[in-house]
């Protein structure tokens, strides 16, 4: 490692760190990413210090124009970035030194990487987490949009992936909907933990300099100080409750996803995906592929992954900072990349999703879908429950053998199974009659459904304010 | 399977279900936990069905009467529970038959196992994360009760494990304080999530029947019915969100655990774990093992495991409700009774702990643990911050060679390094007035102890309220 | 903690174990399922004592004869745990105590708990892997019987779920042969490493006492005893490796299981799976739905779980042994458990697939599935590969505008798109010439099938040797 | 997308992909990283298409040629790499046609991207196995020789952290020399799952072409062509294989780590580090972290997260080929570099551990490590080794009180507790006496020890042959 590092915490060392060691532990790599949050955070810094007297008004604004002048460096691509300069934070105070002289060697003061690299990451989350709250309102726009549009498309509901019982296709979506906002509440609430500052902790145990990291935290918009120097440095609680948080999320969207695969397949054939979501075989020229919805699925691995190595990277360590945590940014920095492709991604192609109309209804007709409601009109006429489930239950087994559904046997038929069933019993095994008579809130009535786009566009309405 | 089950669903099957498919299909080895809750949920569904005239006054109070007689009859040991009858669900149903007839069929209508036991799951967790809470609590105020007494107890802080600053003991407690009160909010966000009901979403559409699904929520106390059937029957998120909750927590756990183990070896010596704590080796005499602190230290990796395992299971599942959510349930009670025991061992035995203040103060004394109180001593002379850490790291060197830390070195010594150096250098090469020039909020200060133990005094009174 | 307890270890302790506590660190409840391989270790143990002079050969014969008898009292459900005695080593030895007097407290000679679980859990899990690999032949055997009987069958071989080509359903089999196959090595690898001896190192230094370790090893049928007694106790890399074999075996019987349930559902309605291996809908009469995949499917959480927890577990641990080790245990037994579970009922269900040959074969028809295959035409005209993909593509986008497979066209509507395109090209788009004409090693035609039925057959006679 | 990519599978599309899809579907940016074992795949291929008669002799060479100059080109970062043309296969094709026009395009006859891949991807393992291989023994190597040095120091061995009996350092050493001994032999084991050939399953289905798998497996030094077309495409065993035996390595190095970086703190003081494997703080001038360990201990969260992401992965998908698999790359490569990197980083660091033998042995000697030796004394003098045990433990309790060791106590105050002692206790209760007792194998004595290191030498060196 060159003199340039030593500067920086050298005096007691005898010799320089392997050239080895310096680049496996150096994470200017992937930390740079920081940078702003880097610069915004010792901007506030430089601020606090003037006010409680440390820094004159000039210094102050001598750091504030060279660190303004590094941010545009950096955006234009012209920074240099060092690895025997370890970090971001190095990198910055070295460049700001080198630009502003002495003064640059000032803003460190009351402050330590263990705080201001916990600062940043906090900084740069409440960013990340804006943006993904946004891209989800987004796509819950679109299911809302495209909900609406189908609220009276019937289709099969399924439960062990069996015919079960008709649904719209509007209820279905709108199932990814409520989805989508526990995670948006998952993710607010993730927030409200990370807004709090950890600067002013300094190396573990609070500085002897007169800060005000009230008024640091307010400069940065923090909601507040973190109350306890030595957790402040060592927490990253706020890191694996975002990558649970996304956990969930790509979890939902690999249910998505599966369906969105099987209604593509020629089996179900329910929707379309326009080609431009899709991409085919260097072998095969039939092949349209589902890629997005495929990708996303696989995608949910890396982002659980990321949970477990934040959950494995925090065990057993003990107070306050250790390197270890130097392993907190990259799996947190993928899981935010992650999550932002894949809304994104869904966000384009939902709204786009084409249904076949009638390749759902057919499938819906098929399958015995309306049984239950041929139980549920058997109790309305005063069979118990179980009694009337098994009357349909021997209707199916017939209908099985004879390879007819409920509603092309004849009355005669249905009759050998309760006398109790007569010719009203037609009504109800319709599909329009099944998904409409599920009319309360929750069930899958084209009434509810339109009710439920309805409170939906309340709730989004209601974000944006 | 006997002729017994199959009266729930055997119509349209032409053979018996396998034995042993039988055995490796049913739930009620461990979702029997559930009766009370399941009983609970049944008997808000009779009084609703008879509000909107599905049942009689008469069916309803025979099933509330009967269902209260089976709780009895469980709580008692006397209910003969069948695997041939599935699931907890199945039990008490057909028990209720046998008990007050085909009323008891009656029961089931207008709901399936599908959103009952969603609902039952939903009440047993509510149940459980008030537990959790009021433990989280409990293990807080034994903290703050500590950290009062040990507010001006020095330690050495470390990082890296290495002496960094002198710390005091209350601080660091507070440390451990500030993880639970985050821990404390994440459960309370799951609760939000929990409480919510899923009963009449039904198999996954809804039912025909008229169901007032408001007024079940409000006996029940659940804040809201679910939105979506299909969503209602397979979510799962909630467990999900419980066991991320309760790894951080763990993760936490670990970390106290870890310097609890620590802090009792012989090298550390810090603190005595009372003898009732800990327990001794079956061939080496002498030994005194911290076997709590390190059976929760452990047991964090069975609550990750669990949330692992919940996240696979729910990866790809397409709606509405398979067969694979059957596996939410042991994790799930797995979770919930760690986090109970974990939390009541370390409630127990926090408050016991006795700090050696000797022992903690004469290892603060050694490894230059006030470096820092030099160098921003010199920065207050006027030197560069940079600068300082370079005298200062120097005089360490000089140290570690001559085996003296720095409040034995004599004037002449320390001003070999700077000439700014004067006698009154060595007030702040103290430890007391190294932590008490930490007087900021969140730094390490005994007035700052005694501040945070105050403002915890009113979170936990607040919660009570 | 009573008395009885505190003989083992209590001489230095000055009050008893808090009876929380008692409970919390007993193991006793689940490594009782450890008795016979702990009587089995501690009779070699008394035989290696005796064979080296410590014991007399009355002693050995004593306490041979008082472990047999426990043995027997054990499995005949007569013993009475104590949690008091914390686990099951101590309870077995305060029972050979009791029944032979002082000699049973010289069985201990030599050992610890530390080393005498070690041996326990591995003389375990050799077993279980054991009946593990017999299942996974079991199964092996079964596909393979329904492989050579399905060898002609053809079925569309999907990539993305899409339609790719026409495969025949003995090669899908054959693919999952393949995945046990690897399934089987693992296991058979992870036994080499199980099949070390730990006993003799004693707490974690070895011991004074004259032992025979190579000796013992031979009583117990180990290849080998432990090179290192600090590793030795330690070590639980098995348990790990074991669990990663594990869950390697459940995801590919999620994939089995994913593709059963695609099968039988209504959409694609390839096999049927008999009644006795599925269960029904206490709601929807007509529902026959298939627990034992979903389940399965569902069980592989469980599993990944449990491999995380063990490598959770051991993060971080310095050595030897510590009491998070105790942690091992329940993982590992339910890992055991399912993966026998699963096999099992895989064992039994998979030879009773009944496959539809007409839906197959409709299927493969259906989507195009013979384009690569004409492709493959077009290059043996001379058509550079690439320029014949983009020729068939073509071909496939007029059929899909059609609606015609492109068997269905005619020379001229083919000859649109390449005038090499003669008569003969009408063989290639059979479904049985493409799948005749994949012959190769690993291809599917029904001669490979029949060959790599045979080289089953072959590798599970081998293991019979 | 351009015309570019639309060439390879774009006939049947009406539309180009979108563009942010383009970006999120491709895979150049991570998977140009296999570009020489895709060119020497795609040469392997060219030689075998040639020797079945599809390829001409100068086909064959002019594609050779091409890519050997392609490689040329990658390697002097000449090449240009392009999104839009989607993965490292497309982009070396297209090069490939570009430079020798339309017979590039011949070189994909017989095969496709899935089995491509899946051929490269694991010529990449089993290099990068090979590497791994040879740093596990170097570190090895290293292990050995230290331990032949410190074969005679003594240190405390820890059980719970608490000092439990006396051991070598060189013992020690060698627990970690046994756990590497097990890492190497599962990477062995993986490596050779990992040498199977998917080359010729083509698609998923094989190929119409006459290939010779055999001839390509034996010139790409494959043990042989994959068994079965539908899962050589879809088999990523091999890389959750790799994983799984790595994230055991990383928990031992885990395991090193904590000892590190507890030998290293200033309570134990066991060893030092040189200065080039630390680094410096930044506000803390006489600080000097273990910078290395520590975030090996951090990067085992990292490998256990892959190893989950992709047993995630993998879950539920259906045969053959999906998009999904595309997420196998980023995970194995990170694991693959991060496992290279620690191995280096201790390879180099553990041959430079300084022990502190002075400080190691007053540890021992503190902390009644002795105790086990005495009561093991007390039963060769007739004492059921339960009564010693309980003997010593009022002894251990008297020296607590009494603030004396074991050797320190005279013979009337250890005759207190047993009258069988006499003045030869003496010579058991001294740290040499105790570790040269535990003299068989595994045992801690020195002579153990250095047969422990002969063993391991001719273990190495079987190794190299």
């Amino acid at each position: 490692m060159s003199k340039e590092t030593n500067q920086q915490w050298g005096g007691r060392f005898s010799e320089p760190t392997d050239a080895f060691v310096a680049r496996f532990t150096a994470s200017v790599d992937f930390d740079r990413r920081l940078y702003k949050q880097d610069i915004q955070g010792s901007i506030a810094h430089a601020r606090m210090l003037e006010k409680v007297g440390v820094l004159s008004d000039k210094e102050r604004d001598d750091i504030i124009r060279g660190l303004s002048e590094i941010r545009i460096e950096i955006e234009r691509g012209e920074f240099e970035w060092s690895v025997a300069l370890e970090d971001v934070h190095m990198n910055i105070e070295a460049a700001l030194t080198k630009k502003i002289g002495i003064t640059g060697k000032k803003l460190h003061t009351g402050r330590s990487r263990n705080d201001q690299v916990a600062t940043d990451i906090r900084l740069y989350m409440r960013d990340e987490i804006d943006l993904i709250l946004s891209e989800i309102s987004r796509l819950q726009q679109g299911l809302l949009d495209l909900a609406e549009q189908e609220a009276d498309t019937i289709m099969p509901g399924f439960t062990h992936l069996q015919t079960a019982q008709p649904v719209t296709f509007g209820h279905h979506l709108l199932a990814w909907f409520e989805m989508l906002s526990r995670d948006y509440e998952r993710f607010a609430d993730c927030r409200k933990r990370v807004n709090i500052m950890p600067l002013g902790a300094a190396a573990l145990a609070g500085t002897t300099y007169p800060i005000d990291r009230h008024y640091t935290a307010e400069l940065l918009q923090f909601d507040a100080p973190a109350g306890n120097s030595l957790d402040a440095v060592s927490d990253r609680d706020f890191a694996i409750e975002f990558c649970a948080a996304s956990s969930v999320l790509l979890m939902h969207m690999t249910r998505m996803s599966e369906e969105l695969v099987l209604w593509t397949s020629a089996q179900f054939n329910f929707i379309n995906l326009p080609d431009r979501f899709c991409t085919g075989s260097s072998i095969m020229p039939q092949k349209k592929n589902p890629d997005v919805p495929e990708l996303v699925r696989g995608k949910s691995g890396r982002v659980y992954g990321h949970l477990m190595s934040l959950l494995t990277l925090m065990k057993s360590q003990p107070l306050a900072y250790n390197k270890d945590n130097q392993e907190d940014k990259e799996p947190l920095f993928d899981a935010v990349d992650t999550v932002k492709g894949c809304l994104r991604a869904f966000g384009d192609m939902v709204p786009a999703i084409e249904s076949r109309k009638d390749q759902m209804r057919e499938a819906a007709r098929r399958g015995f879908s309306t049984a239950t409601d041929l139980a549920d009109y058997l109790v309305r006429k005063g069979v118990a429950f179980r009694d009337a489930h098994e009357i349909v239950g021997l209707s199916v087994a017939y209908g099985i053998k004879t390879g007819k559904d409920l509603s092309d046997m004849s009355l005669e038929e249905l009759q050998q199974f309760s006398d109790v069933i007569g010719e009203d019993v037609f009504d109800v095994l319709t599909l329009e009659g099944s998904v409409a008579a599920r009319n309360h809130i929750g069930g899958t009535a084209p009434d509810q459904v339109l009710a439920a786009v309805s409170r939906g566009r309340d709730l989004l309405a209601a974000r944006a304010d």
